[in-house]
């Protein structure tokens, strides 16, 4: 298993994307204060590079490429936001990125890769299909892999949201934000838990896809099989380290149902007038469920991205 | 005709409207600068109070009473975000608001201003109705009239978005605002004109509602009669008042096909993120026509607002 990053990691990452990445804003909304009972700080990595919060971590892993290893290009698998990370962020490095992506990714997505000039293999839609394919285009190109999650590098990049929102909003009882791969949460958590403050960190997950839920649970490490949900970029299962991330320093899982996020997105839309991916709404769904335990709590959530395709808006199907 | 607001009243409105209304931010796009060959600054006034930049014309306007003239209540007709302005300025106020609202207003609006606890009279979508209606329910309740725009505190009100914008943004060559009413663009013009700036301002209508850009061609007030575009926002005449500042401020009128319209809509909902209505994309069309005499300038826009309904988008009819 790869070794966990600490909080110097996430420090020295902030310093090495800081030319690329965007600080992104925090913001607020009275309506869904009241609504959810408690005061929500949401930082918007919608408005992140590419539109997501994973350009931190791919920029971070490939400008951690020594010259050499950087010369070969890089490679990677996403159903599309760490895809187009991984592209923009070679490009900015100057060299190529090769890139596998489900053949069943969002068009917006698909496109986006496209932009950034990376070379796109299209597979089937699993994750052995995926890891095969990856696996082909690597022994053909020599290119490096920047793995979407399994990567301390990209651990660490993705908490440098946090360390930004933290410098901006003191005192937050919890950050909630969704799990994927994991990546996301164990950057959030190394930042808010080393750090000395006294953070919860929750993760929140589609019912229809709960394996890191189902995992904390029974403390074995499960794999999603078939996941059945609309929060596209959380369909990917833990990986050993950032399972073992996750038992250190998460607090809780929370799952919501297909129809809480489709509510919690739109509310998003409406009320704060940003638009959010379906997975991205997932912790507030969280929240604003009737049942939870962050009323009258300062809330942090780290809204993940922003890329949906616009022809096919979930509340119209 | 009424009086003109001037700078002095533009930076009085500002101080009373503090207090309630957001400082919003100012955003900008590379890929959006890229296409317009232009580099542009947008002031978010769909992030405002109640979705729209009305709500400092309302605000303004409603704060401005003498207690004894408030007692009475206020009054206004208006397609959308000037009732629920006026209806949240209101509130804050503690006093009564009567609105009186096409009934072919987006559901959207309809319910906003019913959310902030307005009584709303519905008429047929004609100035004339809209006129005579809200005279009914003056003369039953005594209320003092807001008008949206033939107004000086309300232009005063909608001229402070542009002093926030100065303050962050300086050197700008150009602010492009849409014209309906011409309350925001008369707030605009005095505001840059008068801080003794180098700013033209360049006013925009759609082409199918261009009643401004015919007056100022012609030199005549010429109602706008049967106007048939998205934007509804655009669909009102100017008055005598706006009109005559539109004559001794504004540089151009630049008017956009409905296919522009939605086309430059929809650009900024993929690429910055953000949810703005038809109206509000009216400037950025203009901006991003082929035959534009903005290429290479500093280009504010004021973005107007973001009150749209999610089952309606105008792309997918």
């Amino acid at each position: 298993m790869k070794q966990a990053p600490n909080l110097k990691d996430i420090y020295s990452a902030a310093d090495r994307i800081l030319p690329y990445a965007q600080i992104t804003p925090v913001m607020t909304s009275s309506f869904i204060n009241k609504i959810a009972k408690s005061e929500i700080y949401f930082k918007c990595e919608n408005f992140q590079k590419v539109g997501a919060f994973k350009f931190r971590g791919a920029c971070n892993s490939v400008f951690s490429l020594t010259n050499n290893e950087a010369s070969r290009g890089v490679g990677t698998h996403s159903s599309g936001n760490h895809a187009a990370a991984v592209a923009l962020a070679a490009k900015l490095r100057g060299i190529k990125a090769h890139v596998v992506m489900p053949k069943t990714a969002p068009e917006i997505k698909k496109k986006a890769v496209a932009s950034y000039g990376a070379n796109i293999t299209f597979c089937e839609p699993t994750l052995a299909a995926r890891e095969e394919t990856l696996k082909q285009v690597i022994d053909n190109t020599g290119a490096f892999d920047i793995h979407p999650f399994d990567d301390p590098k990209v651990i660490a990049g993705q908490g440098t949201a946090t360390l930004e929102l933290l410098k901006e909003i003191q005192n937050l009882d919890v950050i909630l934000t969704p799990i994927g791969g994991g990546g996301l949460i164990c950057g959030t958590a190394i930042v808010a838990t080393e750090k000395g403050d006294a953070i919860s960190i929750i993760g929140t997950e589609p019912r229809n896809a709960d394996d890191a839920y189902r995992s904390f649970k029974s403390g074995n490490l499960i794999p999603q099989i078939n996941p059945n949900t609309i929060a596209d970029g959380l369909r990917t299962s833990l990986s050993e380290l950032t399972f073992s991330i996750i038992q250190k320093y998460v607090t809780q899982i929370i799952t919501v149902s297909e129809r809480e996020i489709i509510d919690a997105m739109r509310i998003v839309w409406e009320r704060m007038k940003i638009i959010i991916e379906p997975s991205c709404a997932v912790p507030l769904a969280a929240v604003l469920q009737e049942n939870s335990n962050l009323k009258n709590k300062k809330v942090g959530i780290i809204l993940t991205g922003g890329n949906v395709d616009l022809d096919q808006l979930p509340w119209l199907k």
